[in-house]
């Protein structure tokens, strides 16, 4: 990668904590050149528009969300031990990424729930991917005597999504002192249900 | 109360209409007054400054939300029926108060995380508030023997807020058509696990 790439990935790791900060829609080229102490048109030459600024964003972020997350839980053994590690490099993520406003991705998907758009759209296919990956490595846990035999996976993987919703409400809006530990607790009984056999419900 | 007090009622429940589609920043006196073909200084009279109509703004949501969730699962019998009642309200009420943008609390919580101010100060102090009063629901099912005497009543309370939290990611952002589906399965196995006896956990 060339001078020019380097340059654009320094921009874009500036933006992604800016923007976990004042929301993607408050990131706009303007903002981000005041930011940066940089000249507007030195960003236009590398973001056409506010929408290509957001859509580079969120990739850049989702690229540091697999580097502090996904990569590190891909390494642990399959199963519980590996979906124990995806919750806990997911804990701290933002500490890990340095963010200082809390989670891009939650941040996100508030603004942008009802609106249209190419940002929009990638944030939904990067969140999609996600809990897909979540719902796999929940599966490599059946095979391994960990979970149930009719574990159902995504459901799995849309319960430890509210866990950590729930725990980013806690921490960064309540500033529950408890908010990791609720967080935990919350993930040991979706461990223990994925572990039980089904119950009849209601 | 006078013609005064209906007006301003008037003006507030479309504010909320408003609040729940563009946020409670984007709610400002201007947005206000076009929204209602009404003259900027005919709003200023009712509420001095934006702060004053986003507190008064949440302060109405609030009253919405006790009218469609708190007052009919308050007259279900106690402890889970009454848990339950309060789930299935709270899992409609924006349709029930007719917010065409999902949950203003949701939105607002992601917005105002990171700032400071009497808005953000009010938004903390009702999410405590529901958070207290669904624990106070959770414990009224101990002494009738529904759920287990070592019930962690702060902890379901949080549960429950993360499954909506998770409902509402599902539904608003990812339009998931199993997002009912999935805060349903989620509360039953909140309920199986405030009735099992606590296992030890790792």
């Amino acid at each position: 990668m060339g001078k020019g790439g380097a340059t654009k990935d320094a921009i874009l790791d500036r933006a992604v904590r800016l923007a976990s900060q004042v929301g993607l829609s408050g990131l706009s080229i303007g903002r981000l050149a005041e930011d940066l102490h940089m000249s507007k048109s030195g960003l236009f030459a590398h973001f056409e528009a506010k929408e290509t600024l957001q859509v580079e964003v969120l990739e850049r972020a989702a690229q540091l969300f697999v580097e502090a997350v996904v990569r590190p839980a891909l390494a642990q053994p399959r199963g519980e031990p590996r979906l124990r590690a995806l919750f806990e490099h997911w804990l701290c993520w933002t500490k890990t990424a340095r963010l200082p406003g809390g989670c891009l991705f939650v941040a996100a998907a508030a603004e942008l729930d009802d609106r249209r758009g190419p940002v929009r759209d990638r944030l939904v296919s990067l969140q999609r991917e996600w809990l897909e990956l979540i719902a796999n490595v929940a599966r490599t846990g059946i095979p391994l005597g960990h979970f149930r035999d009719d574990l159902d996976a995504q459901q799995c993987a849309h319960d430890l999504y509210s866990v950590m919703l729930g725990y980013h409400h806690a921490k960064r809006l309540l500033r529950d002192p408890r908010a990791e530990d609720r967080a935990r607790a919350g993930f040991e009984s979706l461990l223990a249900a994925a572990r039980r056999r089904r119950r009849k419900s209601a």
